[in-house]
């Protein structure tokens, strides 16, 4: 244990960490922050449900199954069962199938890899919703915290940060939830910076997906070997070839160890209510704003004409989208169906519904103009109908962002868009009965088991 | 597929690289490269073996057994057996343990990524010793060559590089095995890729060993993933985001692609005769060559005179070691042991040795001068017998350099000394046939099977 002694530093930011997490109580965590993890839940098993029979999904099983172990854990939106290990990376997979997961206003999508890992965990060893429950709290401040501690230059340089913090998050949250002391807590950080990985590159490809599986995977197993002793460095984080000097060029260590226990990371979470990228979201926020204060039919309608962030046009500025994927990047698709649905999920970029010439007639009726007073996530809706009225909304700031969170009601309508078609219908509200008292279930694989089709 | 559409691009580094491997045939390969690769797993088992019953690998396999699938594969060394990931990593990190294994003139140490991800593939699979060597070849080729192009700098920024080019090598040598078509090769180079990860923080930690585990087990699973068409950048090598960019200063890809089949990287390969670091290599020797020479006895000798190169005693001046791990960093204790036992394998970095009153005795009147004329694998060693003898010899290439290589004879012996106490001696006779001829075996999971003590 020489080399270990040697290592050991009590005083660094990793210890500095490790010491919080073993430290912290339940009883410390405030009660917005505990609700915020509900929301959480709900978000992300909305998710994951919803993208489990993904082809992406589909590939990944296949090639896994064959070397699963005892059925411990439940894969959420399928029928089988797998041990703690696979079932962590493939729901972790799961999560990010869809682009719909929760996103932290500063760094990493903090759910995808973190819930994963612990559902499995904690479903396995039956443990309590408090325990869950704090030790995702806890995951999502380790991963944020090292995240903003390198952002945004690790990630301008390309690595994706929800795979390279997320596996520190994972580890943090589950070696919680295992128990571990400072000193293996240490341990399962620093088996978890040895694992850091994930390139910006896979984007556009299912390994996007694979990156958060695969840190709540490694973070779980990172928890796991530290809980038997194997040893690792103690100062992972912060040591001149550790995780911050090595994968970026900035660090600032002050992000990690900043109001320890007094700024909780979760409380600066954001979720998404449209399945296409942010920059389009008050858009359509402006457009079923419209549709709601005025029942206009879509033959009602003579044009539209946004006014928007000029990246808007350079990243969704598609007017003629084929494909399901390629109606995401248009913000012209995108205004029709929020004006023809009132929603914009996964369901209205189909390809189907990109091709509808219900939705391609008004479409074309939309224009959009580049403001560079306008901000990312502000819009200005003009509708004129075939009658002369003219409709006008300003969105000041998109649902979802941290200024106008969505309500709970949002979150469950989301929710049922989501997983409606995979799960039946009376199973959908107890699992939103569930989520919403997920501190309080005295095992919290109730809620894995009642993400399983039945 | 649109965005795999964009991502494809057949004539990149990752592709070329693609091409050859899936294109390469069994024949192609050198009769000495052949002989290399059964030297290499002779060489790799030994190791693997010789810890398989380490404090290490008994904490791994304490944490990571209860999730483990069916028992697809053995453990080296071991009676336990499982599924083929597991294996994979397990052997994985065996092979580091005892830092014993091979290493490549100027890169990784080649074998322990790879032989552990095709040992567990092969014996599950029962493929034949042409398979398993051929696949073993590419794999060494595609970690080296990979290894090569970012070497130096992308190890000394801190990256431990025999685990972050290592999953590409099992990625490309599990990939051989299953087939894979040119796509789905380059798939798998860039699902490899997207895992790269190992800090040099770990050294000197149980971690560092974890390394090559990771790897084997990473690669093995970006093959079988690929296999089933879960896509990846078909570009992850080369990208501006993609591996030789974001993990390194200097990316050179022409040492990826340069000589592809007419240079095999494994024929560069070293294999160390005595268990402690190389520089070192060369004071041994010449003790063992004088030694066998003039079968003087310990009391004979007055002093023994080291010259050395420079670094030696930077690195390894300790001269009142207590522990082994302090032994093999002791210059001093290492000519000891030579002149002793004319031998310095693991036993001989035992606490017990080190502490034992005929090696500090002998340590004592051993003195070592570092000279700048004299090279890395170099030594001048003088002794002095009680009589007034002299004896000397120079040894200008350490025993295991590539000017030197160790002979055939002395690889079984070094495996000899490594498992003795692990396997029955009529078991390790058998087992060494079983490496002379792996490439003629009908199913090469003999090999594993015969590692397991019966």
């Amino acid at each position: 244990m020489n080399d270990n002694a040697l290592k050991a530093n009590t005083a660094g930011i990793t210890a500095t960490l490790a010491r919080f997490l073993v430290q912290s109580r339940y009883e410390d965590i405030p009660a917005p922050v505990r609700h915020e993890a509900a929301r959480a839940v709900l978000n992300w098993l909305g998710c994951a449900i919803g993208a489990a029979n993904h082809e992406t999904i589909d590939c990944a099983w296949a090639a896994l199954a064959p070397f699963a172990g005892a059925e411990q854990a439940s894969l959420v939106g399928r029928r089988e069962r797998t041990d703690v290990l696979h079932a962590a990376m493939i729901n972790g997979i799961s999560s990010h199938v869809l682009d719909f997961d929760d996103t932290h206003a500063r760094t990493v999508h903090p759910s995808a890899p973190v819930l994963p890992a612990i559902l499995a965990l904690s479903e396995w060893k039956k443990l309590s919703g408090a325990q869950f429950v704090h030790a995702f709290v806890l995951g999502v401040d380790a991963e944020c915290r090292i995240g903003i501690s390198v952002f945004p230059e690790h990630y301008n340089v390309g690595w994706h940060i929800t795979g390279t913090a997320g596996v520190f998050g994972a580890a943090a949250a589950t070696g919680k939830l295992l128990g571990l002391n400072e000193q293996q807590m240490r341990w399962a950080l620093g088996i978890a910076a040895t694992q850091s990985s994930g390139l910006r590159e896979m984007f556009g490809t299912m390994c996007k997906s694979f990156h958060p599986g695969h840190a709540a995977r490694n973070g779980l197993i990172a928890a796991l070997l530290a809980s038997k002793n194997f040893t690792s460095s103690e100062r992972a984080i912060e040591a001149p070839r550790g995780f911050g000097h090595v994968l970026s060029t900035k660090f600032d260590p002050t992000m990690i160890t900043g109001d320890l226990g007094r700024r909780y990371e979760l409380s600066s979470n954001m979720y998404k209510p449209y399945a296409c990228g942010l920059v389009v979201h008050a858009s359509i926020d402006g457009c079923v704003e419209l549709r709601r204060e005025h029942q206009m039919k879509p033959d009602d309608i003579e044009r539209v004409e946004l006014t928007v962030w000029p990246m808007v046009l350079e990243l969704t500025g598609n007017k003629k989208p084929q494909t399901g994927l390629e109606g995401k990047f248009s913000v012209y698709h995108a205004a029709a169906v929020a004006l023809l649905y009132g929603a914009a999920l996964e369901s209205e970029f189909s390809e189907a519904v990109v091709r509808d010439p219900r939705v391609t007639a008004l479409r074309d009726r939309v224009t959009a103009t580049a403001d560079a007073s306008v901000g990312k996530l502000e819009a200005h809706v003009k509708i004129t109908l075939r009658n002369g009225t003219v409709l006008k909304h300003h969105v000041a700031h998109a649902l979802g962002s941290l200024q106008r969170p969505m309500s709970d009601t949002d979150l469950e309508n989301k929710f049922r868009g989501l997983v409606t078609g995979v799960l039946p219908p009376a199973q959908i509200e107890e699992l939103i009965g569930l989520c919403w008292k997920v501190g309080e279930l005295e095992d919290v694989g109730a809620i894995a088991r009642a993400a399983v089709p039945r």
